[in-house]
Parts: structure tokens; C-alpha cells; sequence
């Protein structure tokens, strides 16, 4: 078998055999297939599409190219969920802990930003102390006796997918349903779940900006986890305008912990305890109140435990950014739209993202929305409070923001956050 | 300007601007832009294609990534030749010297086989002490003195090109129009001929296999040279079956001294005299008898001075391989069909090309063929006949040919050789 073998038959609108997806992962992994192939052939996957078989031997081979974790010592149900990524996406952070107050297992082995989209891991390291950097031996221990951990994927998990990830991102072959899917199940099927549940994001903020691409995504991964049998759900929610009204790694993690708190913005709230319910039903417990856990103090007290356990101390005050501006609004009326996409770009310029795998972020920097869709305003209230430790990058923040938002004379509320839900 | 929106936009279907195909070109050549980047962007070209615009352009960028040749001091018309490739396509070496015969200068810088089809360098090294390796001057010097020399294109011209069609090579990128229109034409305006004439081959042993393609890309390559200022003519020739009698290295160098003898195969004569009263008519000699030229020894006097002014000896005896086997008909009948494909892999595989670059080539191996389409044959008459210096490779060679040749009981003559002609 040979690479330009199995290009060309993707390049010419045919299947590729298992036996060709096994190869030319196999070799990839290994370098014996080098980057300029896998990234024509990802290009003619991109635009030639490929089957539900042609997907699940890719998923599969990615998941042979790695260790998988074997949960079965940790003595409870284990339950993983993953976000397709959004402008404001900190529901990890308060649903961990949350879901871990019911005696459940969640292991979040996450990522790192990159562009638009914040990295969960990036968010907790804000928290003085805390370490993202845990052994297997850690990881089963922690979800044996808290159940929460967050903590870095390793590369011995699907190194196929961590090489193709990066090959992607530099070649414009990330938007393509097979290749999404597969780079996230591979992921999540070898961390070894029960269960798992998917939040995928529809609008400007995330990968996919219209709903029924989203859907068949969404459609797509269930099948991926089911067939391997591995309960599998999805929500499919709204991304177009940022979620919560922070973006920017301590920010988002104060808002967490006011959510945590019983508080916090009602689209987190809601997206939190939707996102529990289904967890919590995979897990086997339907009937469970997680809103009652944000209220009573028991999803904090996991919180604490979690940002213990991981060398953090729950109690030092955040990283805060030392220069802070404000865009005000120059008509009285409504806030009618804010892009998700403006806002997460915005945030990544002030220094909450980065521009290139390795280099840091800045803590504190990133952008509190202080008008949100729907909410009156009156000229010269401000509407973002932008947040940095590099003043010269507010002029390019908000030049991203300009005509990004606007206000109306008609209040036009935010709609809904929850937009379908996918299951086998 | 960054590689990931170039790729993008084509892989979107979109136009790229003159900036970008500038842009992405000049950073390739420097390796600012990744191999990776552009055989994902060459993917989408091929998939997506190019319009006749991007196509100049990035021909035009091609050109510029390196020097061009400066052919006014030779004093006489220089025309070019160019053929897209063939099994058994010996045509330039008894065509330089047959059109240099009418005080015309043909530059031929020629490239090496790769795969299927022979290399007009890997040929001519054939002939005992003969050099492919000259430097510009003495190119130029050539060409004022003699008119013909064929010998190796430096990196010089279009090192883009040389940059891409490796790449090309490995990530099945090749048979794409735009791609081979432009990687063609860029070398040879680079070379500053005063006129081109193409040979642009159709049917199995050719890269374009049908017909509609090979007119669309002979169309795309004279608009190329035309728009540039220089006179550009195709014919489309048949390689569906084998051109002449021999496959291999001095095989067919043996072949074309036939032809510049006043002898050789019918098909062999017929093509290298239309392509001579193209690149005349091209030089302004319309009237000129090439024909008359290959019966009176002059084709053949300057075919021994091109031959001794690269060092090599007209009088040498060529090189033989060691070992010959033959294949026989098993009927009595007429040689029906005969794949040109098939041919050009059986040499190949005798040892007269090579599988990766830099690879020696075996100059006596190759295949002669005895029995033509529309001879007639006997069962036990020997059809090939196989030379290699590696006689284990007999099995593979022959288990090539199986199937791919036929004997049938009514004589089937071989169709017309030269199937179009594409002016401007």
C-alpha cells in the first residue's frame, strides 16, 4: 500500500477500505506517511466527504494509535463530556464538580485555546497554584475519592489525532465534519468513559456556523460513540452570541465559581444544569435536581475539592489585568446583537488566547460584557469592559467589536441556548 | 497574507487574486509556506480547479521565482518543444537535430523518467561519454553553432516548479490541469524560445487519458504561451498503444537513429515530421521539407555533431542488457490491441526507470516490440521482447503485459497517430 494510493482514491470520490485507513494511520503515526501527504489527503477528505464506515475506522485507528484509559478501578459511574468549543464556554469549570456531587465520575482531560475560543486548561491555570499536569495514577485516584478532575489530555492518548490536529489547523482543513468528529471521538472513547455527553455549538462563535451542519456533527459523533458502545448524547446550542458575559481565562473562572456560588449569568446557569441532567441520566440517576446542587452548596464544596486536589488554593483572589477600558454605547435603546465571533477575537487580541501552540496567555486579559442581548441601555453606558495587560492592544480589540453590536430601538431578547438534542 | 486564507479560499471554491498566487508562490520558493500548506492547496486546485486567470498568474509567479533564459544572441529563430509524455516517446531525439538541419536553434532542457514513462536524459546517457550537464553559456554556445542540444534544465529555471512537481509527485496531485498546464508552460517561456510547439499526448500511457482533457489542457497551455507573447501550437498525438517498437533507454536511441538513418517505424517518422513542420512553419519556414531532410543525411549530420559537442560518441556501440526473454503469441491472427500503459510499466519494471529520484536507470533494458497493432502474428511468434540486466525481473515484466495485449482474428490497423491540432 502506498500514501498516493490512498489519496488518490479519496481524491477521486471513492471509499477508502478499513484496510487503507488502518495503514495510512498506522504510518502516519510512525512518519513513514509524511505531513505534505496526510495533508492532501485530509484536503480531499475536507472536500470529498466520507461515509459512516470510512469514519468509524478513521476514529478507530486514531484510538489504536494511543493508550486507552481503563476506568473500571474508579468505582463509580465515569461520565465525559466535551464542548465543541465557543466564545464564553466555561461550563467544564462549574459542571465537573457539579455532576461529581451525585457520586459520578468526570473526567475532563481538555485543551489548550487556540484562536477565538478560550482552553479550559488555560482558565484554571488562572487559579493560584493549580496544576493541569497530573500522571494516570492522579487522575484515577482523584475521580476515585472527589470524582472531578480537569486536567491536560497526554499525547499517549490518540497521538495520531494530536498530529493531524496540528497538521489542520495550518492547512485549512479543520471545518470538515468527518475530521471533527473523529479528532473528537477518538479522544473521548479512549479516555474511557460510560458515557458521553456532547455540547455542540451552532453560530459565529463556534466551527460550525449553521444548524444543520451542526446537527449532522452532532449526529455523527453519537453514532461514532454508540457504535462503539458507549452511551452517547448530544445538545446542540447557541453560539452565536458569547455565553455568560465574560471571555478572558480568570474572568470566565470568577463567573464559574459565581454560578457555583448560585449565581452567576441565567444562559450559564441553564446550560450547566441541562448539560448535569443529561449526565446524569447517562449515569443512570434521571431523576437527579442538579440545579438544587448549585443552590445548596454541594457542587461548590466539589469545586474546592477539585482546585485542592490539584495544588490550587480555592481561596486566593484571581489574576486580574492591569489596564482595563470600557466601550459605551452612543444611543439609548436595546442591545440587539453582540457577535460571538467579534467578542472571542477580541478577547484573544487583548492577550486571553494565543496566536501559537507554547506561547502564554495573560491571565487576567479578556472582556466582561456588561449590557448583554436584550438589556436596556442608555447612550454613554458602557457596554464591554476591556481587560489587559498590554494597553496598546485595546485600539485592536475594539476595532474587532466595531459594528459587532448593536442597539435597537425594540428590545429583542436573547433566543434560545438550547436548540435541539441528538440521541441514538 | 497567510498560507491557511490562501488555502481557504480555494478550497471554498473561491478565485485567488493575483496578490495571493504571487504571495503564496514567492513564500513556497523560500519555504515560508510550508510543504504541508501547499499540497493541501494544490488538493483544492486540483478538486475545485482554477480559472484561466489564476492560471496565468501563478504560471507568471512560477516564472518569477527564477531566471530566465536570454536566447537573442543565438541569431537564428529559436523554437521549443515539449511533449507531455509517452511510452516509447523518442520523438526529441530525432527532432532537435532534423529542425536544427533548417538553421533553426531548438533548446531542449529535458528532464529524467519517473514512473511509467522514460526520461529523454535517462535516454540520451545511453550514448557512451555523452554529458546532459551543460552550464548556460555553453548552451548558448551550442545552439549559435550547431541549433540542437538536449540536455538537463537547471534548478535555475522555475525552482517553484521543481519544488511543486516533487511535491505533486507524492501527494497524487499530478493530473490536474491547471497544475500541469502551468508547471509545463513556466519552464518553457522560462527557456525564452521564440515559439513552442507541444505534443500533447492522449490515451492509457499518457497522463491524460481521454481526449476532451487533453484538448482542454493543449488549450490551456497555448492561451498560456500565446498571452505571453510567444507562438504557441499543440498536436494531440495518440498513446494509446506504444509509439515505435521500443520501450528503454538506448533501445530507443537505437530506434531514433533509424529514423535520422531515413528508416524506423511508419508512426515514429510520421509524428517527428509533423512536429518539425510545426516548430518550422513556427520558425517562419512553412515551405520547408523536414522529410526530404531525414532521407538526405542531413537530420542524421547533426544529430553526430549535437551528440560529439556533449562529449558523446556517434559511432560507440550502444549498451546491451545482459539478459533478453521473449513472449509469444499463443494463436495465429492479427495484434488487435496493444496498452501503452501496460508497455511503459513492464520496461519500467525491466529496470529502464526508476521507482524514486536519484535512482540509477538500467540503459540496455526496455522492451522491443515485435508484432505491432495490425500485424499479423502466428501462435509461438515472439510479440516482446524483454531486456534487463536483472533477469528476476522477467516475471513481474510479463505478468504486467498479461492481459493487456490481444491477438484477434481479424487485422484491427492502428488508428491515426496525430488526432487534433490547437492553435491561438
Amino acid at each position: 500500500m502506498t500514501a498516493v494510493d490512498v489519496i488518490r482514491t479519496k481524491r477521486d470520490g471513492g471509499e477508502l477500505s478499513t484496510a487503507q485507513i488502518d495503514w495510512v494511520i498506522d504510518a502516519y503515526t510512525k512518519g513513514a506517511v509524511a505531513d505534505e501527504q496526510m495533508s492532501a489527503l485530509a484536503m480531499a477528505i475536507f472536500l470529498n466527504g466520507a461515509r459512516p464506515r470510512e469514519i468509524a475506522d478513521w476514529t478507530a485507528a486514531m484510538i489504536r494509535s494511543g493508550i486507552t484509559l481503563d476506568l473500571s478501578s474508579v468505582g463509580r459511574p465515569c461520565v465525559d463530556k466535551h464542548s465543541t468549543g465557543g466564545v464564553g464556554d466555561k461550563i467544564t469549570l462549574p459542571l465537573a464538580p457539579l455532576v461529581a456531587a451525585f457520586d459520578v465520575a468526570v473526567p475532563q482531560l481538555s485543551g489548550r485555546g487556540l484562536g477565538h475560543t478560550g482552553g479550559t486548561l488555560d482558565k484554571l491555570e488562572s487559579v493560584p497554584g493549580f496544576t493541569v499536569d497530573l500522571t494516570e495514577d492522579q487522575v484515577l485516584k482523584q475521580l476515585k475519592e472527589i470524582g472531578a478532575v480537569i486536567c491536560a489530555a497526554t499525547g499517549d492518548l490518540a497521538p495520531a489525532d494530536k498530529k493531524l490536529y496540528a497538521l489542520r489547523d495550518i492547512t485549512s482543513t479543520v471545518e470538515s465534519i468527518p475530521l471533527i468528529a473523529s479528532s473528537i471521538m477518538c479522544k473521548k472513547i479512549a479516555e474511557g468513559a460510560d458515557a458521553i455527553v456532547l455540547d455542540v455549538k451552532v453560530g459565529s462563535g463556534a466551527f460550525m456556523k449553521d444548524f444543520a451542519k451542526a446537527k449532522e456533527l452532532a449526529e455523527t459523533m453519537v453514532r461514532l460513540g454508540t457504535d462503539h458502545g458507549t452511551d452517547t448524547r448530544a445538545l446542540l446550542t447557541d453560539m452565536s452570541v458569547p455565553l455568560g458575559r465574560t471571555a478572558g481565562n480568570a474572568l470566565e473562572v470568577r463567573e464559574s465559581v459565581e454560578v457555583l456560588a448560585g449565581g452567576g449569568p441565567a444562559d450559564v446557569v441553564e446550560l450547566t444544569v441541562a448539560l448535569a441532567k443529561e449526565m446524569l441520566a447517562a449515569a443512570g440517576l434521571p431523576d437527579a435536581d442538579p440545579a438544587a446542587a448549585l443552590q445548596d452548596g454541594r457542587a461548590m464544596d466539589k469545586w474546592r475539592s477539585m482546585i485542592a486536589a490539584q495544588g490550587g488554593d480555592p481561596d486566593a483572589p484571581l489574576p486580574t489585568a492591569r489596564e482595563t477600558e470600557e466601550v459605551t454605547a452612543d444611543a439609548d435603546g436595546y442591545v440587539t446583537e453582540m457577535d460571538a465571533y467579534a467578542v472571542g477575537v477580541a478577547a484573544w487580541r487583548l492577550g486571553a488566547g494565543r496566536e501559537r501552540q507554547g506561547q502564554p496567555v495573560q491571565f487576567g486579559a479578556g472582556i466582561e460584557i456588561l449590557k448583554a442581548v436584550g438589556e436596556p441601555v442608555q447612550a454613554g453606558d458602557p457596554v464591554f469592559r476591556l481587560h489587559t495587560d498590554t494597553p496598546d492592544r485595546f485600539a485592536a480589540a475594539k476595532e474587532t467589536l466595531t459594528g459587532q453590536w448593536a442597539v435597537g430601538t425594540e428590545p429583542a431578547p436573547r433566543g434560545p441556548i438550547i436548540l435541539d438534542r441528538v440521541t441514538a
